[in-house]
């Protein structure tokens, strides 16, 4: 056969172009983006056996996979396609993928709005929730309690450095939310108010480690010292297949010139920046995983992640 | 007897109307400038009786204390000199006035030198601690750590929202000291790299808690939950009296516009700003009080108050 | 077709009346009474369609779900029955139901039997336990032990209001255990004499809190602080379906004369009562959930509840 | 000289009967009732010499001591008295005694008033209390709170197997307090929405643990998990002198009948019941302890006990 | 049909008193050999129906299992290779058994390496790891990591008795690791410098238990106060099936001698020796169960057994 | 006047020659020692002025401080000894260090007699008691308690490196204590089985930490986790007077050698041993702290301390 690189069908080539590119983005769009390319991979080829179809899909992931190596929905969407090809005929394999990929996209479209359902049911009436960051998880939750008639308040962290706690703020007031915006050194302070504190993820360890941003891990500290639950929001494209392997994720280092700008940098004398993006924060800090699959301890999304993605340990379209 | 108060000397009335313009500032120079003026009370009084001196002296603290009610430093100035004035004398009771108000202001001059001193014996060369806000009692343990000849590095917390942090990276950077500055939130990220936490206090309450500016108490959970020994340095006029009898510590709200400028404010819609200065850490997340008369678990620190400034429930100079 | 309601069968709208006018009571029986009327459903239906089947199937679930949406029994019953009637033909949807209703029958004949030996097999010769209200499942647990030939003790909390905790007594003393009755104060001076706390469960929630008398989520943190295992017996008809989907558990207020008389309640003055039935445990403070099944952390019980009961977001007998 | 024992005034010895006789009862009459008596003693005794005073002083207090061996407040009025008789002329010790006699009946008169208005002083206005058992200091600080213009509100636990909470609801409410009354179980339920838990003690070791009525130490470890501040109002009265020296505090079992009638335990079997009338919390769950002398954490109070009440290691009435 | 007792075959035969002599000895080695065995009888027998063929396979089992009931791995083999032999064919059965125990057999040759693999992704370059005994497990992911061109340190606890840590740090040393050697109270000492307790297991029990040498829970005990993960490698083949009915594990007590030579035993007088050879970690002190199959929360660790070994509650090799 | 130095008496010089030779050796023996040269310099002393005995008392102090610098009880007894010399005449200087340092000894004498009475009252009839290495102190607590009449048993930590453990063991043994010696990872195995663990103290320091043999600190961490209390037994010579001015106490890194011999480690390749002798155990791990003058929480320690040494910043001794 031939190469199977060369057979890579242009759909996924500009696909693999626009996500590179950063044209498309966003966890959701981009997985949901690989998924239709790889679909688009399977109705398109004219492979003549089933492996020169999966060839032809492993080499089609490759491609896209290749482009953001970081951004976690990106494999998932791969990972769930390509679960399973075993199919001895092209059209079983073609079917397959074509099965997945459809489910994939149909799902992933209507995930957020079913993980807010989900999120909303925690919530009762009257309720107070913390949020750190800009989530639009979190939002969909709150946005769904709002839409089941429930009445909510809101301490929000304004989330140094990039302020996203502002965006939050805006969102939650617009939904006629109770607001109250903090620095986030007051955290703790207001813990005993607060029912809930609702942070959302960048990705989700097989260990059931949140990652998300820096801050994240000593909010929900406290918040156990206060007895107060923590509840993360993730669709479950968060969850970081990598770390199935034991891999851990890499914690983005940012600008110094987000924390501090550089004529006041320069009056401090000899002085480094450190500004990590995310934070790590054990399961043992967290109460639940609220997933558009319904909710979960963070001990067993584990199981969550390898039913999704399944449990091989080094990527299905790498080469053996 | 005339009205004691129309005996107030003009030295005291000169300081109280000072402290009250906030010409005199800072809890050491209120302290000093108070002791002071009641021993120019002692010294210039023509009281004929020890009850008429023992009056004058009240008054005087009573108009000294009118200024300012909530720095602590002030009426711990007013107690340790009016500490035992049962002299049966004009002679007996002025000799103790002027001794205590001399003796007070001798020891708060070498006050943060002997509280640095101790403060650095706690640190062993090659260490790192971590700040948060600016304190000089902070500064003056790390300065004497330096003098000692031990190199020393720093994860400074920029401390939101008047990032008093950036003080606190410049001085540290101009002793020497190896400086690394974060945002708050990074904080317990960077917890297990360090072997101290080195914070300042408002005041100190007499059931041991710390109440410093906001988020020390955050951050001292953090370090217990990480191992990281926490270290408050607090000269003795931090210790408020008022607690002695249960009295809590009313927490300042500053300004909304300290945590966001305005204009930003009215891009979020009807969002509210809660902006308190400081919090309250229980004892049982600070490893230790460093003072100038040596270092106490927090727990003791009620025994150290009483010494100096008496356990009289009510103030010496009310008026019974 | 016809209205599918008009369609079901008289066995179910019998069952429906005996469980409404609380004729069938308690978990297990309630659960049978269910899963044997959809089986009539199914056998006595005289649909032509496939669909026609399932519609009635649905229909019947949706008559015996409206009779008591508190009872979390009922609704599994009716969840496992209906767990997958894909089938194409009326055969197919028939024998799915039935089989799926008769295993049913058959593994709740033998959960307790079964549930009590897993129990049993955590307690050693010599153990002594404590109790909390009244649990036929803990039973079990302690009379398979005591059937394995162990000698047990126990310490038996009386649980106010309603004093469960003398039927246990009676019945552990019945099986020759050794038994000391406590107030339910008493239980954290005796948990360092106790191997095991041992409770049941109104409900387990999929995000492994334990529901259950009020007074247990107290216990388990005392346990916890002792050292002493927390574990929870419940059959797997207590799983709360609808955790799954966030839904939280309302807990009943139950009537102020449970806890005081209204005489000595009239010499009280203007004094509230309240008198929640049940608590919330975290999963943090449970060692190990035992069903007929085996035994679970509480944070894996979430992957129990999917496989028997589905993770359906809606009910399965819901009109779309 | 003679036997001092028979130079014991019969004001001592009706006292002593008294006591003996349960005629004079609670800690603070106690212990106003043998300090008097000493105070008798002395100035009605005809010694000649000091060290016959100091003998008869002795005499007199083991004539005391020996008629009520378990109530902390009786030994404390004792060694108070006797603190320091070291003088060298009978008006010497005479002097002493009386003066020390004096001096803590009148602080005993004041004792509670003083406490209360220093519990008060913790509260805020609108806060909400939560008490266990009856308690005149936790009164005390309750009322005095009140007297300060501020609303309260408590959440009573009713404290099996005596009731006692009923007697604190009812006096709550007659002082306008909101009351609501619980079961002991449901207190952890109701932990995060009260501000204080608020109780008082049986006696106070030297260790800094609280002995109070059972369920006290159940209540404080929940509180501490749900970050709820714990305070214990106790007279100075109530610092168990022996546990100076290591001695621990023997718990009172008490009458199986309080804890379930005869009839009904004739119906459970061969059941045995324990009834432990207090349990021992250890400092480390208790913020503060509020006395007449103001409030400490409970790992100073051993400094007030032996500055009150002497460090002997012996009594120090008894025979050398 | 005849005793199927009668017709196991010889290779199952001399398997058994191999493994019965401990000629085979080791985890991983006895396992090999067991479902070697069964393949065996598999491929060996003359059975005519499905039955007979499963009940000789039944009793081939049985035959094996009876050596080394307290070896862990070896049931699991049984299981593996009986997990579904429903078939209805001596075929299908043969082919299904024969298809497992081979599948068995090729994961168990690359498990330790594909564990040191998962392990070793955990690590970072610069890491320090904390060891307690001997574990191959533990090894291989050093080793993985070392590959990957890790430089790691270590300190290496000795582990009394048996000082087994030699041979750890022998080997570790050997790898080019960085290696300090310490006692084991020692520990705690060095864990703030320690990025990962890494340990082995003896087995692992269904409610996330560690059985490992004595010492382990004590150290992970202390690692979590210090903030330090613990991670735990162990091959799926440690999984204890028994514990998913509830059974315990019993800890072996070993000899006397191992602990103390019988001469200075002798000088101590009556003094009874302890020698527990393996301790029992919760698993909310560890972080992670590395095994062949990917990480896991030990919470989550039962859903990969129930997978692995099915969820029989008896042996499936025991006759009904 | 001469140089103070070379009036010291040859007494002094005498005790300083044996002290630094360790022909003296022992906590109390040196301390003792110490005293007693003191009090032979006053004695024996020709000075003239208060001024010059102050000064010659002052010299002996720093000869005999110059011979072990690491003792916590040289300092100690120089201290008490020179608490207070401010008398105006050589009588009165004289007559206060005989006085102090005669009293010094004489309470040394029954330190460790009185101590054990203190200890002992903790100690029930029937108690367990788990012991670390070896102390005469903790000794002391058992021999009274047995004198007392209670029977106790002691599980007995080997205590490596050097099996202090089998020198307690032999002691407790002959007191009828039953014994049961294990090795120290096997610790918490029993914990649960043990009502207090008794350990004493190389030193203790102002902030409340222990110093003490090393695996004392994981100890306390697991005796709390299992809900034991942890008493230390310390004579006050033990209270490290240098920490009251924030100074840490070095730890003692002791011979490779004790870990391991010399033939072993060679065959263990390139492996670091470390061997420190003792660590620290935060406060909030140990209960109560027995000495001669009572028990204290480790908390409160510190003001015992400035009672018996003084709260000098620097030693009495030293020139200014």
């Amino acid at each position: 056969m031939d190469d199977p690189d060369s057979r890579v069908v242009s759909e996924v080539r500009r696909t693999a172009d626009a996500i590179g590119s950063m044209e498309v983005r966003g966890a959701a769009t981009i997985a949901d983006a690989a998924a239709a390319a790889l679909r688009a991979q399977a109705e398109q080829s004219d492979a003549t056996t089933a492996a020169d179809l999966r060839a032809e899909l492993r080499a089609a992931a490759r491609t896209l996979d290749d482009t953001r190596p970081t951004a976690v929905s990106l494999p998932n969407a791969l990972r769930y396609v390509l679960f399973d090809l075993d199919g001895e005929t092209v059209e079983a394999v073609r079917d397959a993928a074509v099965r997945r990929a459809t489910e994939f996209c149909e799902r992933l479209e209507h995930a957020q709005t079913d993980l807010g359902r989900v999120g909303a049911n925690r919530l009762r009436d009257g309720d107070t929730v913390m949020t750190h960051c800009h989530s639009t998880d979190v939002l969909a939750c709150v946005e769904a309690a709002v839409a089941q008639g429930k009445s909510l308040s809101a301490v929000v962290k304004e989330t140094r450095p990039r302020m996203q706690g502002h965006i939050t703020a805006r969102e939650l007031a617009a939904l006629g939310v109770d607001v109250t915006l903090v620095v986030d050194s007051a955290a703790r302070r207001y813990l005993n108010d607060v029912d809930h504190v609702l942070v959302g993820a960048d990705s989700i360890a097989a260990d059931g480690s949140v990652i998300n941003k820096i801050g994240t891990s000593g909010l929900a500290v406290n918040a156990r010292d206060r007895g107060t639950p923590v509840v993360c929001a993730a669709q479950t494209i968060k969850l970081h297949p990598g770390t199935l392997t034991g891999h851990t994720v890499d914690i983005e280092m940012r600008e110094e010139s987000e924390v501090i700008d550089p004529e006041t940098a320069a009056t401090l004398g000899d002085v480094r920046v450190a500004n990590p993006a995310f934070d790590v924060t054990p399961p043992r800090y967290v109460d639940a995983i609220v997933t558009e699959r319904g909710q979960y301890p963070p001990e067993s999304i584990v199981v969550l992640m390898r039913e999704l993605f399944g449990e091989a340990t080094a990527e299905p379209w790498v080469e053996k």
